[in-house]
């Protein structure tokens, strides 16, 4: 079985994170919803109360496929500032593992300097903070193990794209009809 | 300001209601997440744990503009087990109030007898639970004061159309552009 572990902090774009997390769990791949906020319970860009499986701190990344930063704002920002999340990311993305961000959080690979030469996108607003990057403005851009999409808009897309990357093109069709996803 | 309430039990289709709620927020509608469960602490359809902003049976109905019935098994028969739920959905569609459901959530309308001779969708394996309507295999179809969606896959679609309905055609246009919804 796959794992995945999706960044949440105050302020994360709720839907971008949870249709990610939607998505993979349907195709059966574990998924750590973990919080960059040193707290399992969260408050949410559109304030929607959750309550995290894990603190990032405590996920045990040695088995981990793929690491997912959604978007949003001020969630954004607090993800870039837990050292746990930035350290993941850039050690994931220098090791050729599966790294995922969407809206604003391409941002934050790129000030890693993660999307050097790499193909990528972000939301209209945060493409300029891709410095390094070619940037195209597309819902979804693969680059090898970096995926980027540029927003809620694209969020299904972008989910379909990692259930496809964990759990194979037939289970991201078998998804993508059940939820009625005819685009 | 316009005021919807969206239902939310246990086994809810987490971003079916959420999408709703974070697009109405995004339009400065004012939003309650009421739990069916006699509980605020929630556990959705895919393990995401979330904390209501009141009891379904808190909320001052009065000057609520739009009821909201999310998908999902079991949120679907959760949300139809709850009176407050029913009788609520059931008086509002009679006064001509806006009622909204989406995926497996239009059988509940149904069942109630509030979609009899109304055009209507649902989730393709619930559009024979929708005894007495005209069924449209559709993202949304509105009839009146009554939208019905697909599922998660027409889910911004459908929270768009609500976000007209209650804030209207501009303000949709603009919050489709921000979270570039492109179709």
């Amino acid at each position: 079985m796959s794992k995945a572990v999706v960044f949440f902090a105050d302020g994360t774009e709720e839907c971008e994170a949870l249709l990610v997390v939607d998505l993979l769990r349907r195709a059966k791949v574990e998924v750590i919803v973990a919080s960059a906020m040193g707290r399992r319970e969260l408050v949410s860009s559109h304030k929607i109360h959750l309550t995290a499986d894990a603190l990032a701190e405590e996920v045990d990344y040695s088995d981990v496929d793929m690491v997912v930063l959604p978007g949003g704002i001020p969630g954004t920002p607090n993800l870039a500032a837990n050292k746990t999340v930035t350290e993941t990311c850039a050690a994931f993305a220098k090791a050729g593992r599966k790294v995922a961000a969407i809206c604003a959080a391409p941002s934050i690979l790129a000030s890693l300097g993660l999307l050097e030469g790499r193909n990528a996108t972000a939301h209209a607003g945060f493409q300029d903070q891709l410095a390094g990057a070619i940037v195209h403005d597309e819902e979804v851009v693969v680059d090898g193990n970096i995926t980027t999409s540029y927003g809620l808009g694209g969020a299904i897309p972008f989910a379909l794209e990692l259930v496809r990357q964990l759990a194979g093109q037939a289970e991201a069709e078998r998804i993508r009809n059940a939820i009625a996803y005819r685009h």
